[in-house]
């Protein structure tokens, strides 16, 4: 066993404090990477939680343009790193350093990082409102303390706890980080908090403005979350382990936005299916098989109206599923949740189409898999039948008529995205009526004729929905500056004297901000 | 005993399906008021949540105009009612029907109202936001299910759970109430809610648009704001009962937005003393007394330097404290509350510099009430130190230096609000330098030179704050629209056809809003 890698803490990689190690695997070979890790204790936790919250209060003296200039240079690193952290993300997940990686992955990561620098500068997330009569500001600020940030395993660059979306808000926000990588890929994560430290000190920022650790047990987890001088969690991954930093953020009155399962609903309406049912296939399987399924917004349930269009479709979707690569997945724990979760799926009632067996590619995999159920079924047991199998499955619920599909769309759960495809002649218009009401507040975005796995980062985007898509349907993971007021505390000012106020809400609007004046928006 | 007065349910004034009954007390003479209210059983709040379900969806049909229409007119049916509502008021709460009631708070109350109403009609709490090039666009829309409504004791209109500032933004923000009224003035809630749903039947709305329930048992509170098909609970109250509807609401994953406890830490700087020190103890006085001291913005702690000045202080402010009369306290439960406090801060080391004795007045009271402790002992003990005492009290923290003064701040947990009072000649700016980076991050809104009671209605108002202030310190309370914003939830619009999106998003701004477009405020 190699020497376990440092972590970084207040300012300095040093070895861990370690209660234990791990050893990454290549998901292809099943073999580890030649890498240990270590778990940090609770003491190292602790230590980088008093860090961030000292860097807080330091930070605000380079807010925005020392924070905007880190992450800037932060991005430049990357790119000047690419091949390496592509090389090691491959190695780590099995995703293809290219043109996933390298092409994909890494400019969208670097552009976010981008983007929050310039809305940082911008300020526009601070939504500055002044009333001149009673002479009351206010504006979003960084809230106290560090944001811990716990990354997912299916994007190692562009939702990495130390380069991602969420990395990428807080600090924008003005918060330090304290990332906790995801096990899957802790190698990933050091080369990028490599760079983001080095970015740290050419742009003099407070050395633990970014800080790293790898893993802790989960009672450590939790008491991270809900330390006293922690700030806020941004959390993406396993709906069971962010129930439990879930429970202990909220008992401590401590912010914690989660991303934690959905399965995206997506309506083909008839008249669809009748115009462009093998077009609808091919989008659907491109979809549900991009990334071997392993998106947060990977469309893992259809429903259709019982027909014989219907079952042609079904049978046109199988066939593709069946000619497509089985992919390899992100790691045993995806193989076996995929396996568990098709298995639950079928003791609930729906029925196997096509796939269902594991190990069906290279490495850790699983057949590209098809289940069906009666919307009757569906609606017998919608809880069960809901379960999420993160992977290239999707569970296809065939409803008897126009009510049992509105029916089934109350029944769920909250979900990031609800799509609805109809005819382009109108044919599907009554039925697109009375769908979209149910569907749409049961998610955070309605797509009309469009997958929902793709997520463009532009201020209007919601990666977002109600419980348990999130913790809260009011805010976004992606989406800058939106995703940035997470990390925000609204502050009033009541008779401040003038030199006391931030330039944000000084009369004459020094910073040529957007303002709420009065009951309009002004530069003025 | 009378028969217990019938509950609103789901569009029908009924009898209750009781597990109990209770009877208010006038707090002037202890005595029953000789009404009688029902305790609602499990079964009536969850029918409540269910017809509140329902009317959520019907309710979308009716908004905006049918909704502030209904505000509006619930607004001027207050005002036709206003003698009695007064006059329920005082007997239940020893607040004086003149001027407190009649001409303060009934007027605030139905200003929220009518402000809530245009907000709806107006729709910026939307926030709708437009990127052309991806057609991806988004807004806020109220979040699905009613809204539970939990008001405190201390505001029996303006923050009354069937017409204060929760019931008008929930309502604004097009979501229907269910309210719980507070225990010690249902009288005064029912009188509202009879004149809430007469506006409602006027306007058209949907029946269950408002109901009310008095009093449940623990456990049935927990399970309402839990019920899945809640949309959100706002709660104003004590701390322990917050709490536990805070876990269950959490565990459900259902928001909850709380008021629950805030001390309203007043810096006074020695500059200030020296130049206007009879002035600011009169001040003092007014705010902290006013209202016998039961406002959640009262100054529950004053922190001054140690010195001759602040020892003159001290003795200005008791002087003071035993001139004035001895008001009525709200009720038994809260000159108990006091009672309990000052023990708690004396056995933590506080000094009695004044008062301490219950019933010193007519009714329900406490004497008016003025402690001290030093700096080192705050910080000692700083979380029994900061045990709310709701009510005439206040607790003067004398620190022997300004670095004790500002760690003193670092200590505090979340506030409402915190004040700053210094010099005119700016001899105490370099302490306001030290004291404003540590106080702002533990407050809400930053006050100079000015008690911390008043709470204007304006947009840039936070009456919000980090925990235990709140649940949250991205929301407020108080201030519309911003207060809508907690019963909204983020949806977006993906590539949706031009004819199906809401007309806040369509092209050609057919409703006139602001509208962020492509990076720029706009109404184009």
């Amino acid at each position: 066993m190699s020497k376990a890698k440092p972590v970084l803490i207040a300012g300095r990689w040093r070895e861990s404090d370690a209660v234990g190690t791990f050893e990454p695997k290549n998901p292809k070979t099943r073999e580890p990477t030649g890498e240990t890790y270590p778990i940090s204790s609770q003491a190292e936790a602790y230590e980088a939680v008093e860090a961030a919250a000292e860097a807080s209060e330091a930070l605000q003296a380079h807010y925005p343009e020392g924070v905007a200039d880190f992450l800037d240079a932060f991005a430049d690193r990357i790119e000047a790193r690419a091949d390496d952290i592509a090389a090691m993300g491959e190695a780590e997940t099995a995703l293809p350093a290219k043109p996933r990686l390298a092409d994909v992955e890494l400019p969208r990561t670097t552009g976010q990082l981008r983007q929050a620098a310039a809305a940082a500068r911008g300020r526009t997330w601070c939504l500055p409102t002044i009333d001149t009569q009673t002479n009351i500001r206010s504006m979003y600020r960084p809230l106290e303390g560090g944001v811990a940030v716990f990354g997912p395993n299916n994007f190692p660059l562009a939702f990495n706890s130390a380069s991602g979306g969420d990395f990428a808000a807080a600090i924008a926000a003005g918060c330090p980080v304290i990332a906790k990588g995801n096990s899957s890929h802790p190698g990933t994560t050091r080369l990028l908090a490599e760079e983001a430290f080095e970015a740290v000190q050419a742009t003099g920022l407070p050395p633990a403005t970014v800080q790293l650790i790898y893993r802790t047990n989960h009672d450590v987890g939790a008491r991270l979350v809900s330390h006293p001088r922690i700030g806020a969690t941004g959390y993406t991954g396993s709906r069971h382990a962010g129930v439990v930093l879930k429970e202990a953020a909220d008992r401590a009155g401590k912010p914690i936005y989660l991303e934690l399962s959905s399965v995206n609903p997506v309506y083909i309406l008839p008249g669809a299916l009748k115009e462009r049912s093998e077009a609808l296939a091919d989008e659907f399987n491109t979809s549900c098989l991009m990334g071997v399924g392993q998106f947060c917004t990977n469309p893992g349930i259809v429903v259709l109206l019982a027909g014989p269009e219907t079952e042609a479709f079904v049978e046109q979707v199988r066939q593709r599923f069946e000619a497509a690569p089985v992919g390899t997945l992100l790691g045993e724990s995806v193989e076996r949740g995929m396996s568990d979760s098709v298995k639950a799926l079928q003791a609930a009632g729906a029925e196997l189409v096509t796939g269902g067996r594991m190990a069906a590619g290279t490495g850790c995999s699983f057949a590209n898999t098809l289940l069906k159920v009666s919307g009757r079924a569906f609606l017998a047991d919608p809880e069960a039948l809901q379960t999420e199998a993160f992977g290239n499955e999707s569970l296809f619920v065939i409803a008897d008529d126009v009510d049992q599909a509105v029916e089934v769309a109350r029944h769920f759960e909250g979900n990031l995205t609800g799509c609805i495809y109809s005819d382009t002649q109108g044919s599907d218009d009554d039925i697109y009526a009375a769908v979209e009401p149910a569907l749409r507040r049961k998610v955070g975005r309605l797509l009309n004729d469009k997958m929902p796995t793709g997520v463009a980062v532009v201020p209007s985007m919601n990666h977002g929905g109600p419980y348990p898509a999130t913790g809260h349907p009011g805010f976004t993971a992606v989406g800058i500056p939106a995703s940035m007021l997470r990390f925000g505390m609204l502050c009033c000012y009541d008779n401040v004297r003038p030199a006391r106020l931030p330039a944000e809400l000084q009369d004459g609007n020094p910073c040529d901000l957007w303002r709420w004046v009065d009951g309009d928006w002004t530069k003025e």
